[in-house]
């Protein structure tokens, strides 16, 4: 089995090696929500072989159920094992699978969740790939860090005074998984006085790419943006 | 001109798009040390065209001098000041020229200081690549980071306290630049009570690659060793 990075989005930042397995793989694995065409599967359309065979493995809940609710663990766990059983399936029968994950498949993301129930399954190769925050940064026209600056990287899921001393306490900054949850945000950046240099990234490397001031920014953003502050470190 | 990202080594971990530039490129810059064939160049080799003019820029000190000492920043501000010129040379005879950038061009690394330099002399495409830590904790076999986990990245080129204080504050940690910091970042690790967790890569995806406990490791490593502690995030 493999797991594929895909990068950023556009096709041909996926790496070589990445490329190759995608064109030549029978049978194609991703995640996506219900009724969508799913992000990871969108970035390789026209790269299948036509007699590919496409698993998507469906989540059953994404933000219907708060993350704290048992239920949602609960409901994940059994999707999770329902996924295996089904890749499990197709390894057994002497095929290989190609599970596409977008940016980098050990950088955050559900595959890790796949990676570590398929330990003593069936062996899996991982393919690392250029993660979405590297796509931000580039498509900002400047560099995410310079010398000795310290990087911090951020969910926007964590308690708006979390982030704010921890955005306060860094010199570049990433924070991912901002949708819904950019308001609380917007006032972590604002209470930790670093408005002026944040950047709202959506869609980088994508037709539909934007790069915003966060002061800015509409007041909603979909899930995958990325907000940005710039290292100003050591430069000669 | 381009900045290209060729990724943490292996030469298939180049981007379809990073592929096509280098191969395709009739002027390569890259960076290396007097009397070295230079990381970024070590990665291409074979790839490039058997008329490509090759233009190596020299470091003129890398670790002689202390980064405190202001000769240290002279010297390295002449050396770009040269390297511009060079590179202005080329693109004013209306050739382009690939820049060969170890990594992500964006993130750390040397080729941001022709980037800020070459604003408003000639226009410049960066290409971004699959980070050194990427590579390594995909080598590792065990993903950075999971759920909400925060993720810090330091140069191990900071003072003891600092890392110290730093690495204790983190889920997950990615120490770069480490060479001859190794002593001090052992030190920092043991006062944050973390030796158990950290991992040192060496080449990662790279024939040479090495993953090794920290606690195992050889006194000595090179310059470009990244150390990890993986998270250990929320996982339905």
């Amino acid at each position: 089995m493999h797991g594929v990075g895909l990068g950023p989005g556009a096709q041909d930042l996926l790496s070589v090696r990445a490329d190759k397995l995608v064109r030549g793989a029978r049978h194609v694995a991703y995640f996506r929500k219900e009724g969508r065409a799913g992000r990871a599967r969108r970035i390789v359309d026209g790269m299948l072989r036509a007699d590919a065979v496409e698993l998507p493995l469906e989540y059953p809940v994404t933000t219907e159920i708060p993350l704290g609710d048992p239920r949602y663990n609960m409901a994940l766990s059994a999707f999770y094992a329902d996924s295996i059983a089904r890749l499990r399936a197709v390894v057994e029968a002497g095929e290989d699978v190609v599970v596409l994950c977008e940016g980098d498949p050990f950088f955050y993301g559900s595959f890790m969740h796949l990676y570590t129930r398929l330990q003593g399954v069936a062996p899996v190769c991982v393919v690392p790939g250029i993660t979405g925050m590297s796509g931000a940064w580039t498509v900002s026209g400047t560099p995410i860090t310079w010398g000795d600056d310290m990087l911090t990287v951020l969910m926007a899921t964590l308690p708006e005074e979390e982030l704010a001393r921890r955005i306060r306490a860094t010199d570049a900054l990433v924070v991912m998984k901002v949708g819904r949850n950019l308001p609380k945000l917007c006032r972590a950046v604002a209470a930790a006085g670093r408005e002026d240099e944040a950047w709202l990234v959506e869609y980088a490397t994508m037709p539909e790419q934007k790069v915003t001031r966060l002061r800015d920014a509409d007041k909603a953003t979909p899930y995958f943006s990325i907000l940005l502050i710039h290292g100003q470190g050591r430069r000669p």
